[in-house]
């Protein structure tokens, strides 16, 4: 008998979302050093240590959010339904202009981070301003972010230019850089970003091997305004000055024309969909059987809480998942094995982690999201793909493991109380309100 | 001090959703004989009772789920993805021709009231087959149904052709009526049932004044049929044969002309909106914005779990609320209020029962839902309605009343015990896969 960190046993189904969509009956999970050291059934009478049993769970890799801003839950909600031009002059910059700072940023990245814990995800994508203050969060709890500066040609909370905001992506990538911060450096997008930028910021992705993470094609009127500055649709603006490669993962990617299409695949570019946000702020829908017939990674994200409004991965999968058949017009598009690939196995080869997380694999790391399949809207379970995807919620995640460690457990999130989380929201819903 | 049944005190919110919008801070609501006797602030000084403090909630109207075919909870997630014809031919038919019985409907009848009173639902819209099953179930303990057997031109589970469907809806009526059981009368379709089986149908719902609940326009198939059969669209075609009026709940509406349109508004016919199941099943996307503007009343429904899964309201009107937006391109379109009035105000008048239900006023019955504001995602808390759309889940509800009696207390479901439920389903699941 071999001594290991944590035993997760007699799991109702793993399912390990490899390439080959291996899935275990009455499985077992044994961790040792943050690794899935051995997976498998009747593996309890190899090893011993700590053993949680998992009955009624449903195994999963630890969900991947690939595009948000988290601290933007101070403000959820707030100007939903008008046109965006109101939304964002009269709401979020003012507010943002006013309030965003370090402060601001930690305590609105705990509620996120509590959210996100809450709705089994254990890795996400995130821009915004003082990343530093996100960093700080994940390496005091233990959860993983792949942390980007938004980067413009204009003055942002923290940084007075561009030119600023990639010199605090260097340091912060020299300074912060750990198992749970993994640097990227986020260029904003093709309009708010002049070419030089771009490449600038391609320089420092290229230097250091990091993700460079930007929104792109997102609206009509990003095409319109780059057509009219550059004579050229966004992704091609970005392959005539050479920024589309590998290191690059792409949020929305609402108005693609067909060509475009074909040069993503062509230069191995990411893409994270957002399609609750797309919808809600009238960006349009994705076209994303098109890139996912064409060979590209789609992952999935929520983007920030002001745009959604929460950050359930799950509820984004299944938006997706009928949401493209309704417009397809055809109920065979972007099944629920394509969907949970996208929260899961995609998500992790868009941020090229794939090596690391993403499926649950002998060596990889131990980033596991147990679902409860107790919950009686899950039941009968005749396909717990199906029944995870248009019948499954955030709130049915039960234990969510992060490196080995355990960070919700029975539903309760372990390193953040729901007490700090109300009286954070409490003290900037005043201080917003009363400004 | 009046004595009364029972004092919701503290309420953070209530949002009455009557006709003003009425809302109170910090309020109470009085409840004596199943009714809502009193509603405001500061009420506790008046009234002595048993006493429910709810600080952290925010009162609804009990939601209003005005289609579904409730016991299809059975079949949950069976065959998804594939087309229409294989989804039904090769999954649904063959299983409900084998299994379909009073026991199965009452089986799956309990798995659905579980996961709608969870949900926050306190009255439903049922079509399906023996609804005397549901009837008792509902009876027992004590929720609202609006049942009709499905009635079709060919032989059906429990009647061999429609005129043995109408003379039992007909008995139904006479055995079943109570304050839990309003009898209702569900012709299928225009596709399904001839002109004259309309007609019977429509005779029955006068001379009882009960509502006549219909599938319309729900796929292009259906329009394409009714055009070669009749030489009209589907809804012309009923109006052609003097079946449009007040007291029609249409489900689906997903393909009207602008003249049908019209045609809906000027007979006073309800629509009952089902975007997830349009979505899932390739149905398309509803002109609900349209309909909206012309002044009808479209209420939320969310289909069998055989095409959605899920019975969650607060999904659902989150799905309408945001789809619409995106496939219209526009962000002010069907903003939270006008989604949560679907859910409650609207639904209410969908079933012609507005005087009794859907809204919190005085008077009416004491069918309240009550949203757990302390749950993380729902913070920090600006606007509630904005928050409970977008933001809200089922899972958020936290004690449901139903006629001044408490089915739902700190989010556990009084009346149906969750282990009940989960051997109920372990047991259809068995005999379904064995067969």
């Amino acid at each position: 008998m071999e001594r290991v960190d944590l035993i997760l046993t007699d799991i109702k189904i793993i399912l390990t979302m490899d390439e080959n969509f291996n899935e275990f009956k009455d499985g077992d999970i044994v961790i040792k050093d943050g690794k899935i050291h051995d997976i498998g059934t009747n593996l309890r009478n190899k090893y011993y240590g700590k053993t949680l049993v998992c009955k009624d769970k449903i195994a999963l890799p630890g969900l991947i959010n690939t595009h948000t801003h988290g601290a933007m839950t101070l403000l959820r909600g707030l100007g939903s339904d008008n046109p965006l031009n109101v939304w964002l002059e009269k709401y979020i910059w003012p507010i943002e202009g006013k309030f965003v700072s370090y402060d601001f940023v930690k305590d609105g990245i705990k509620i996120a981070v509590y959210e996100m814990l809450r709705n089994g995800i254990t890795t996400f994508v995130d821009m915004y301003f003082y990343e530093n203050a996100v960093a700080d969060v994940l390496n005091e709890i233990g959860m993983r972010g792949v942390l980007s500066t938004g980067i413009l040609d204009f003055p942002t909370p923290g940084a007075k230019n561009a030119d600023e905001g990639i010199q605090k992506t260097i340091n912060f990538i020299k300074e912060y850089s750990s198992d749970y911060v993994i640097p990227a450096i986020g260029p904003h997008a093709p309009y708010t970003c002049s070419p030089e930028t771009l490449k600038k910021c391609m320089d420092v992705a290229e230097k250091y091997g990091i993700l460079y993470h930007i929104h792109l094609s997102e609206t009509e009127n990003e095409v319109k305004t780059v057509k009219e500055r550059f004579g050229k649709t966004p992704i091609e603006h970005l392959e005539s000055i050479g920024i589309l490669n590998h290191l690059v993962l792409a949020a929305h990617v609402v108005h693609p024309t067909e060509k475009e299409i074909e040069l993503l695949k062509k230069r191995d570019v990411k893409v994270s969909h957002c399609p609750e946000s797309n919808l809600k702020l009238a960006s349009g829908v994705s076209p994303v059987p098109e890139m996912l017939k064409e060979g590209i990674v789609v992952s999935i994200g929520t983007d920030g809480t002001a745009s959604n409004d929460d950050l359930d991965i799950i509820g984004e999968i299944s938006t997706a998942a009928k949401l493209h058949k309704g417009v397809k017009m055809d109920p065979t598009v972007l099944n629920s094995k394509e969907a949970l690939v996208m929260a899961t196995r995609n998500g992790a080869k868009g941020i090229n982690m794939y090596d690391k997380v993403g499926s649950l694999e002998v060596g990889k790391s131990a980033d596991i999201t147990l679902i409860d399949a107790s919950e009686p809207h899950l039941n009968p379970l005749y396909d717990p793909y199906t029944q995870i995807v248009y019948s499954g919620k955030g709130s049915d995640v039960d234990t969510v493991i992060i490196n080995g460690e355990i960070k919700v457990l029975n539903k309760d999130v372990l390193p953040i109380s729901r007490e700090e989380v109300l009286d954070i929201a409490e003290f900037w819903k005043n201080r917003i309100e009363n400004n």
